[in-house]
């Protein structure tokens, strides 16, 4: 499975910190090793940026080149898309690596999904169409051409919310689609089946990173005007508050906090709920495997 | 001005060489520090990629710490096209940074401008819009959306020659229009004003670079079977035969070779051509200056 990395800041925030923990789910502690993505629109000042800036590779976030000079590297940015990819369908290429870029409305939009999709064909008439071979670049695709259909213009975070809840479960009844969409102006999240967040604002604690053994104090990197949301697939720290999303739910981002949430019901078809119940199945034998070995272990 | 270069390859071609004398343009031996950026296919094996790479940045690629990362990384390409920039239209932000990018057809597009244009405003009713203020970008996005009326899917390089012919008289009336454009499958390249090409092949030789007093030996660098063109706004060597395009050239690059050829013949608008005959003006006094200055330093 591939792991989510969203940020939406109210000021211009350092990526340093959380990619660093992230960017270690590629191959070092965890297995995702098949491409890593990021990105995110450069602040201009205190302001969110329009310019996108998007690094990919197909090696290893814990040892890409890329990768170290982004750990290195003063970004500051409102709003951060990054993926880390473990193939599941279309060949480990590049072009197939999240996040995927897109300008609608004068404006760059970046997109990163988790899970796959059953039998998803959409009919791509517009101007939006797949360079790689995945179903998530499809998906993003698709949104993208029906967005465009229904507005003339980039349209207020409210509308544009409304109408992603209407066009998510067309896709989401294909599959699992948690996914992370931002335009520079907010950060949506779409839960399907995992995603949790957590807000962070003044007065700032100590965190205990979950993938290194290391403790950072917040309040050492924040103001008291900070204030900042972190979405992803599994918790970053292990003593903060991470409020898992909802099945179905749709949030918007903005100034590091939700303000518009929606439900995006679908009913799966039935290739896809054969799909989701065989992965439920496997994961319950994966689980009582680890708990007998643990067991055997003690 | 703004520089250009782009690079067009049989095999997979290292870019560090052409990238390091270039980049040096950004602040060391030129005045153009005020942003840069390189775009390229990531070649697959001996194939050329399709997917895209893409670095700008707002500090000079003499001393970017992204520029010093890709001199040093070992990147392979068929297709680079890369910009340096002097602004003279647009505020200076990372947005209005060449090259462009943009998807069309299922693969991704990369633009660098050189030059400005007087009373471009195309009308842009597609799906193409410039996310920030230049004239280049605005040029780019109505020259993709007439290529999208005039095919339904990626054309043939000659047939995308033939129609590129069509459409860049409509833009080089309004000033000077010299661009680099490659979609991965070829390098177009056209001169408005300045342009100029060399081709590498077996036997390779020696070269001088211009911008550092380093000489090259290309044949440890390239094998028998190896190719290629290098298109820029100025010579990068001092001992290798240049070839300078004729203004209105339109040619289209293959396998490290010209493949395709047009004329671009437009008769500048009013505004444009008084703005040519003022910066030839300029120009001319500038090197009446230049020389009154030799003369009197000897």
């Amino acid at each position: 499975m591939c792991q989510l990395l969203g940020m939406n800041s109210r000021l211009p925030a350092s990526l340093t910190l959380s990619f660093t923990g992230f960017s270690q789910r590629g191959g070092c502690t965890d297995h995702h090793a098949d491409g890593w993505g990021i990105a995110f629109f450069e602040s201009e000042g205190n302001l969110p940026g329009k310019a996108a800036r998007y690094f990919v590779d197909k090696e290893s976030a814990s040892t890409s080149a890329i990768a170290q000079m982004l750990r290195s590297y003063p970004i500051k940015s409102h709003n951060v898309v990054a993926h880390v990819r473990k193939a599941t369908v279309g060949a480990v290429t590049l072009e197939n690596c999240h996040p995927f870029v897109r300008e609608l409305w004068g404006r760059y939009w970046f997109f990163a999904h988790n899970g796959d999709l059953k039998e998803f064909n959409p009919p791509l008439h517009g101007s939006f169409r797949p360079v790689g071979s995945t179903d998530s670049e499809q998906a993003f695709c698709w949104l993208l051409q029906e967005l465009n259909k229904s507005h003339a213009t980039v349209p207020s975070v409210q509308e544009l919310t409304h109408t992603l809840a209407e066009l998510v479960p067309q896709i989401s009844q294909h599959g699992t689609f948690n996914f992370l969409l931002s335009n520079g102006q907010a950060l949506w999240a779409h839960a399907s089946t995992k995603l949790t967040y957590v807000q962070r604002q003044h007065p700032f604690c100590k965190v205990q990173l979950k993938d290194e053994d290391v403790t950072v104090d917040l309040s050492e990197l924040n103001g008291p005007d900070d204030r900042l949301v972190i979405v992803v697939t599994e918790p970053l720290t292990t003593n903060e508050t991470w409020v898992p999303m909802e099945n179905g739910e749709l949030l918007a981002f903005v100034d590091g906090e939700p303000v518009a949430r929606a439900l995006c019901k679908a009913t799966l078809t039935p290739v896809a709920a054969a799909a989701a119940a065989q992965r439920e199945k496997e994961e319950a034998a994966k689980a009582a495997a680890l708990a007998a070995c643990c067991t055997s272990a003690a």
